[in-house]
């Protein structure tokens, strides 16, 4: 049976998940707002390791000062109070009717240029609470109409704002690093950097790309159909996992923010084996801490929102003991051989070969038997399959 | 840990999920044919009730009718040899060239003359073996264009087929029922009768609905994004669930045909729970085989295809294991007792009452407080997914 | 080039629809409240037939008795001023807290009772502006974790529901018909009745399925990624579409509600093909309201308010002219012939004809040549479906 | 109207195309095999400027050397008579069972060595008929189920093919720049770079980036839900669209490969008038092939294979035509004006300005008005929608 969250587990959630209030578009709030203090106190109850937060979760949009800066004290008592950590802060670029067309990528320079003052002034405070990842969700980047935005100069727009961010951050040695969070839509019809690869390939094009890295969630690119843990891997193998927002998500739909693993179950399995052991690679593939961005249902009243918080945790250490036990069984080990999982990390050169000594290889092309594959040389992969199932069902 | 599948379990497979050569739109087979007899066998030593299958399977399509006599006789020897039975038919109105646009709604009216004759003659063989449930998967009965295809005729024509055949099986005393399978695309871009719903729905235009219901597919239904169990559930209450195609399916995409439960875990452990213990109502709601209706991945030799034979039914096996501790649980029982689940199974009318009665109740619209909703009354539907979680984790 | 909308073209419009304010899921309104007699003046200054509205769209939920009537009052009054019509009305039952579990359907027997009572109050409300139709979109009956919604009682409770409403209506002498609004999911994670079909099939359970029938909306089969003519023309075979919705959505995400036409356009404009001609059958399919159920977009401020509205009804007149034309043309006429689609409403059998008549023909089966249809016999569906795009195109 | 399509167009047509046979998963083929020769000069008839082809297509897998040569020799013959050029070519490493876990990054080493051996050799081709450029399709270089599959390891083999491929085609000074092709899933459960941004972000970790770009698919990215144009415009921000493949998806499901234009028109019309007139920005965004990569209807003979590839062109031209109009239409520029779209281009720092120099801006923070945005400074993009829709509808 897994144990109970410590905050050695990194486990941390946004102060909007807990603070959801139950509002979507067809309807109001269902719940009360969450005082900030009382949401600390509850998480650092409940084992978490830290909170995170956008400017406008903490002290409302248009706060004078001294009302933002009494939630800032107010924020950071309790935190000291408590040990929770605020290890990643972020900005709130789509809520209010001025970026009612986006923030960095806005038709309107003005706003553009108002969007980066918000930035900014966050930025200060992210190094004031020591935060090490900033994490930019451009939700209101895109467009419903293809005529409405010109995306080449949106991108443009889009590095222009990044570049001047890096240079502040280095320049005032905020030793903070930017996590780009894709999405393929909604609140947008198309959103900009859509999925995991497409902000990826953004990432190549900035002036500072060493410090900007993903922060990808799992409904959101389960929203585009794609696999989330392939994703990752795909992340992790330019080095750019900087971050990650777990939740869950059942098929092509509107965003769920469903409680990590209430989705799909086979994907949160593979992920969190991919996460702490590595995948078939077996060293632990990610360090930092384990953010659950979701959203207690609207059906559900306090304690439904704690036992929410709760089952993300537990879910997380239940797989995590699953995949353990999964990639230590003999019978599994067996069948990743007879699959070649793990031959795949060997070069398909020898070491040294140039490509005229592969054509030289006979055994490469004019010996070979590529009929033999069929009917024969199976891989194996639907036992495996079924292994990971039993595992995770821990039936085995 | 689950029992191993016997008999009882009425688990059967179609001749052509375990035939399944592994052709597919970008390659051809993979794996040699299968011989029934072969395929029999083997089912037989792993348990399975039965085997189903279309005519083409059986016996190549235009065979000469020796041919078709042979095999039809091999098939009869084996399942005397092994106990296995027949339990469904369906006949193959896809494969061949003359059914490109369709069988009984071509807009070709030779072919749909043509697609009559071939299933009256199957309709006969159904009845030969015993077979009880006559399933019609209209896969070609369809349309890329929306010009091309004149949906109210198609309709008319659908049922114009049925209903004939209704009178053949009624005339002939077949003791045979008829099982329409949806289908929202693939390999027609939109299907006739594309989910569940639209199937049930066209059912009360024929002349003998009583004769017709349903055999929904688990990988059909989810294809179009929707929750298989809740249209199990909507054909049980319209006692219209005749047989079931169970596999799985990962998100909207094309048709995968993967093992039962490789797919939405979640969904499979919930239907599951409602074909063996009726969910919350607590009756066995369906007693007819379990059909895995799935293909063994391509990447598989002849051991690949058993192992995914034999993974379907140890899946069910599980769940249905899991899903009777969820229900044995007194936690469990007394979270669906705080979420009211039962309480809906109660009419909102009390016994005799009339709308004037109901108008008359203060309590129902005068002095009720809707407001009190707001922040308290709570239904605790989280911690019941989650505990539904954690027994499907086999983690209580 | 098409005319300027009159009230002769039926057009109608959701109050809620120009009032919508701008909220999504991830911002607040961009625009104040828009006052129910200007919108009912600008509806009429642009050729408008009527407006239609949620009890709550007109008084604020929980509005004082004297507080309804004024509203009730002004309306009738703007009504009477612009000669606009109320031919539909339907009931809020999910934006309150009260129905965050649903009405209808809700766990909660209390607030399935207060449910009945909202309606019952805006039925009689109904009779009084002299709507005809009265729609019910069950937005929140549905669930989003399996184990928390029992389906099968939640359809008795609907069916429950729409009985006693209709033996209301039916014993007031009210002249009113349901129609029942299907969604696949938002803001639930499934919705009851998702699908035009399943709607269809629940109207066959109920006490007087005479009185009920659909309002099925464009984008909410495509967010099942399901065809809506196609779904149109099987509620038109059940005698069933009372009422429609028309807006725009692109591909299987949140519920756009763009402008009708700003989404598929090929399916729009046989949507309007099949509305207006009937398609190949050649008789207009339908007399009712062409109603309007969109969002402006958030990033617009009033003036594109009244834009997307005259958008709606000028791209549903271009797509009448443009089908007319479409139908009108030779060219097409001999493609249609080409492709036997008129073919599809001649019975399969002759008249007369029975089975023994069907087994007895030789040509049916024992002389037909299905290898004819190899290489041969192709139906010329694209060049059917290339002459409706450029006639969509306008450039024939 | 639109002219006949020449030459100068640049459209182009793969083998595999028109040359389909109709198979698909549920059926075999509907035409005979079309002879290359028959296809080139039906191809130069219609206008095309070119003929791409994988090995596969030109002569059968496993063919002799001299029976691949008679096929090579009877191409170049009849290019050189008709005048079509071959300006890609692309290999198959997904039809034949040694593929069956992909080529490159098959999990069996000696698969992948053979895979290498395999498009070296096509390589040697391109360069013979003077094809610039060089398709990868990995459509079997992926998974069904996560543990199967290492992605890290894949992405390592990935790069490792194409850094050798890119080594060879330097040294041999063949003037072949490859283009990636990515795909989401089918025939795979998910397919290694997936997107348009995945493929751009892997570019970045080859030896040779400058060497290899895209060949973005419309329906590959729609099946995604994806925005094509967005995914075409990130693509050229990026410098790496280097091919393109048009044709037309209905919503997220299986490739349905339809005649371009036969899908998603509004997204089509936006790729046009992007790649013809660079959108806002005004300068042709792409010179390369128009390469059409679609598959005549299964329900075609050859009349609608020919049928089906001059509709293609067709809409090309027509969309072209529509596009031109679009952007001189003097309303639609004072719209674009009004929506601010140029301004986008526009840097949102004025030129040298500092963090500091917008820091002291107090317009840009202190005196800045956001709630000027509520209710007011509307966008207008719904009229420019509607502006566009007109144009596409060729109605104004």
């Amino acid at each position: 049976m897994a144990d109970k969250p410590t905050p050695a587990d990194k486990f941390t959630f946004g102060l909007w998940t807990v603070g959801y209030n139950g509002t979507d578009p067809f309807g109001g709030p269902t719940r009360p707002p969450l005082d900030t203090v009382h949401a600390v106190e509850r998480l650092a109850e409940l084992g978490a390791y830290g909170l995170t937060f956008h400017d406008d979760d903490l002290f409302a949009f248009g706060s004078t000062e001294d009302a933002r800066r009494t939630e800032i004290d107010r924020l950071k008592a309790a935190l000291a109070a408590t040990g929770l950590k605020v290890p990643m802060i972020t900005t709130n670029l789509f809520s209010a009717p001025v970026f009612k067309d986006g923030g960095f990528t806005s038709n309107d320079r003005q706003v553009r240029r108002y969007a980066l003052r918000k930035v900014l002034r966050n930025l200060d405070l992210a190094a004031e609470l020591g935060a090490e990842t900033f994490v930019m969700w451009g939700g209101r980047e895109g467009a419903e109409y293809d005529a409405a935005k010109d995306v080449r100069s949106a991108l443009s727009r889009y590095k222009e704002a990044v570049d001047l961010l890096s240079e502040y951050v280095l320049d005032k040695k905020y030793g903070i690093r930017f996590a780009i969070e894709p999405k393929p839509n909604e609140p947008r019809g198309d959103i900009l950097l859509p999925t995991v690869g497409h902000a990826l390939a953004f990432i190549n094009s900035l002036e500072h790309p060493e410090l900007v890295g993903l922060n990808p969630e799992v409904g959101h690119e389960q929203m585009a159909g794609l696999n989330f843990q392939a994703g990752i891997a795909q992340a992790l193998y330019h080095g750019k996992l900087f971050h990650i927002d777990l939740n869950g998500q059942r098929s092509i739909k509107y965003d769920q923010d469903l409680v990590f693993g209430h989705g799909d179950l086979h994907n949160a399995f593979a992920l969190v084996d991919l996460l702490e052991n590595g995948g078939v690679l077996g060293e632990r593939a990610y360090d930092g801490p384990r953010h659950f961005d979701y959203k207690p249902s609207r059906t559900e009243d306090e304690t439904g929102v704690w036992d929410s918080a709760a089952a993300n945790m537990r879910i997380y250490l239940l797989l995590k003991e699953r995949a353990a036990a999964f990639r230590a069984d003999p019978e599994v080990q067996a069948a990743l051989e007879a699959a070649k999982v793990a031959e795949l990390a060997s070069p398909t050169l020898n070491a040294g070969e140039s490509y005229d000594d592969l054509l030289a290889d006979r055994s490469a092309w004019e010996d070979f038997q590529p009929d033999a594959y069929f009917g024969a040389k199976g891989f194996g992969f639907v036992r495996l399959q079924q292994l990971a199932t039993e595992h995770l069902l821990g039936a085995r």
